[in-house]
């Protein structure tokens, strides 16, 4: 079989074969084998749920995949609740004539970074479009996950005082896709961040390090979890810019762009609020993935009730941050 | 706002506001409206979990539309398993310049068909793709059911000689997307069968009815539910073509297009499998929600281990129902 055909979306012959050579030979569990209209799963009493659907162009770029991406995003998404990613369904929508060697490498690609969390597929779906009405592969991961820690993680518990903390460098995903489109002949070491944040999130929690946010900084840069958190929790957030990491490669092409780094997406990359007690130990462990992690700023309270982010150049100035308008670039995860 | 742009998939404030205005509107909740990476769910210690992807086209057809596809189609795979639909995920992925009206009139849609079972969206995500990169809206729902009553649905729990119902007449939808599609200029009364089979599967549940297995016969027809039946319980099945109930217009088509009409998709209507003694109950709750509801068969034991469908036509002779091969009509749901 050298491509994807109508008929392995239609229900009959094909579609089972593909499902079994194919998807189940790369997820195989025992749940996932049942094959029933749905998967039943044990639960501990409360889980977590999340969505994302990704249609990254190109399908293959520096530091991952479309596969690499379906997983660590939905992953991530879970973890930053706190939750231990558990299940995954996995929705795959294929343009007909699609090259199968290719959906192979996603799906081993996919395969592979589940095992980075230790979550499962144990649903899908699998639909073929006719040439033209979709272009090349999209997929849907959606996750449950289990709490085994107590904290409650939530966009709205950041307190006054809390101390706000990157993962990494920021920036990598957004200038890699941005370097790989057709139009652009540029070369450099950029490769995406995409990762699969749980180990680093299960460390924090093992821990017992007291969180009370954590956000993947993907669609929207840093700047839309900041905003976000500003309005969720109700504070101030004082960032000072030379702390927050950026490497050469991505402030270059942010002048060559006019883009802001701090807008640019990221897919492995989470922004932390910890009381100011657990600086410390939490840079310890980031540190521990990512010799970059900062301390970039301070939650405040604001007389006035403006609850905005602002950034501190260091020659002393300061500047909002907004919420990002526009479209950077469109198909970015 | 007249289109879908770019920028309403940028993470950025345009998508925000879209959220808010157009799907927190229609599918407001207390879970969805905390807005956090992931959605936390309070579960009875074990859930039902299953994924679909619509890309039905055209958007709107008689009966229903993507939206009402979408929220009926996962909402029966959970129904499939006895278990009760409790919370959705809902992806959009959307084309550039696609109508806001229609974006609104398919989560209006969805919004209604929600009622039906009483499942809530409670989390979601949305892209926006450049125009020729996606024909129109696909959505990506994916669901959590809990269990209620204790009964263990499943197509390998199919024994010999357990009844073979039908909920009702077949075909509905495939014929409808058939006639829809632009190059059939026909006329006929056909109305999909696109509806949410919760109800139903409650007020047998309710009243304690044995249910050995359901399934809705979408992509495949009754012939893909029916195989896959024989496989998974290792019965074989005895078919009485008499007794399936098609309608005149459905059986025209098929013989227009030389289709089976036990091939067709349908995106309402299910096949039991249940006791002979609990026959007569079964029908009597089938035929409060529709008139056609039918006995069509029985499961027996195959000596030589001949897993098959065996259809016997009213003049007596038999034939083997196969599993469908190749794709009727892409783009069915």
């Amino acid at each position: 079989m050298q491509q994807i055909q109508l008929s392995h979306g239609g229900g009959g012959q094909e579609m089972n074969r593909l499902i079994k050579d194919l998807f189940f030979h790369h997820f195989t569990n025992k749940i996932l084998l049942k094959m029933e209209d749905a998967a039943i799963l044990p639960t501990n009493g409360k889980i977590a749920f999340t969505t994302d659907s990704f249609t990254v162009s190109p399908l293959f770029f520096a530091g991952g995949d479309i596969g690499k991406l379906a997983i660590a995003g939905t992953v991530n998404d879970l973890a930053m609740m706190g939750a231990k990613p558990e299940y995954l369904s996995c929705s795959f929508m294929i343009e007909e004539g699609f090259s199968y060697a290719d959906l192979k490498t996603i799906v081993q690609s996919m395969q592979k970074e589940l095992a980075v969390s230790g979550a499962k597929i144990v649903c899908g779906d699998t639909k073929v479009v006719p040439r033209g009405t979709l272009d090349g592969v999209f997929i849907n991961t959606t996750g449950v996950g289990s709490f085994y820690h107590s904290q409650t993680l939530s966009a709205s518990a950041i307190q006054a005082g809390d101390a706000i903390l990157l993962s990494r460098d920021i920036g990598c995903h957004g200038s890699c896709i941005l370097m790989a489109r057709d139009a652009l002949k540029l070369s450099s070491n950029l490769i995406s961040d995409c990762a699969t944040l749980w180990p680093v999130v299960e460390m924090l929690l093992d821990k017992n390090i007291t969180l009370h946010a954590l956000r993947d900084a993907t669609r929207g840069g840093i700047s839309a979890v900041l905003n976000e958190w500003c309005v969720a929790s109700e504070v101030q957030l004082d960032i000072n810019e030379e702390n927050i990491p950026v490497s050469d490669e991505v402030n270059g092409l942010c002048e060559l762009y006019g883009f802001e780094s701090y807008d640019l997406a990221n897919e492995g990359t989470m922004v932390l609020a910890v009381p100011q007690s657990e600086v410390a130990a939490t840079l310890a462990v980031l540190r521990l993935f990512s010799v970059s992690a900062s301390h970039i700023g301070n939650a405040c309270h604001n007389e006035e009730g403006n609850h905005k982010v602002i950034l501190h150049s260091p020659w002393g100035s300061r500047r909002y941050l907004d919420l990002p308008q526009g479209e950077l670039l469109p198909r970015i995860c």
